[in-house]
């Protein structure tokens, strides 16, 4: 029985890596275009049924997160609301607005790779996913591929740094 | 100057009944169509930007509440995700997922009319639009036409009970 149960969380774990890696690929997508580089995969019966990231400057939409992207497209392609069995997986602790799509979208599980210390809403700033006073809990795992989920939102800060400073060398007017 | 002041007061509590009333036909619209009837409204330089209501069971989206559907219009409609200078009416307290929202397009006010003690998030189980860790806090005006607000809420779930309570008398399944 217990082995049994040693070898699920293995496969588990390795399955996690497996979707975290599709996850970072949309963060690679996001970075290439100039967006924050977070990235999202919603998992359904062993399926991948969306795949998204941040595109919010290029969108110009406020709201175009990586896994609202990926909640909204699932629920266009089930045809429904509740997706209750799905497991979302994303690069970067999700912000209030994504936390609470989770709950909303009544979603049984998060996996995410980094910890946003500043604004994160499943643990750092606020735990909405696994607060007792809503109607439904998310499930959490972190730090899945951290450091590959971390190093690609560094890299984008460093560059976006220097570009500025590049800028400000060259008394150009900055771009916020 | 302090006549000043209270003559500003008074023009902006008027101006807040009159959007809160446009507010009110939206929540109305959701409710004659089944959906939960909250309805909202964003102004920018005194001007309604969009107007929109709940749309979770048509559109079966987790994410179509009210509020989302107001800021995603205006990101359209101005070309920017950043809604500066904008304030937003809502017919009930936001959810954590719509209060993360207007803190992420950057909204500068929030008027609602009734409060959700089960899972308000800006000050009944969170306070996500003031919480001095996030990069934007979001000034809250909570009560306005607090009786119609909460009337039009509490007579969709009172039809919902009763025509439940039909249903099963008939003995037919009943739908959650």
């Amino acid at each position: 029985m217990m082995i049994k149960f040693i070898l699920q969380c293995g496969d588990r774990m390795v399955d996690d890596e497996k979707y975290m890696k599709l996850a970072l690929v949309e963060a690679q997508k996001a970075f290439d275009l100039g967006e924050v580089p977070i990235g999202a995969i919603l998992v359904f019966e062993d399926e991948v049924i969306a795949a998204g990231h941040n595109m919010r400057e290029i969108w110009n939409d406020a709201t175009a997160h990586a896994e609202m992207i990926v909640i909204k497209r699932t629920c266009e392609k089930l045809g429904r609301w509740r997706l209750s069995g799905a497991t979302l997986y994303v690069t970067v602790e999700p912000c209030p607005m994504c936390a609470g799509a989770l709950v909303m979208s009544r979603i049984n599980r998060v996996v995410y790779g980094t910890t946003d210390y500043k604004a994160g809403a499943v643990e750092s700033v606020f735990n909405i996913v696994g607060h007792q006073a809503l109607n439904h809990q998310v499930e959490v795992t972190a730090g899945v591929m951290v450091d590959e989920c971390r190093l690609i939102m560094q890299e984008f800060f460093r560059q976006r740094r220097n570009a500025k400073k590049q800028l400000k060398k060259l008394s150009l007017p900055t771009q916020e």
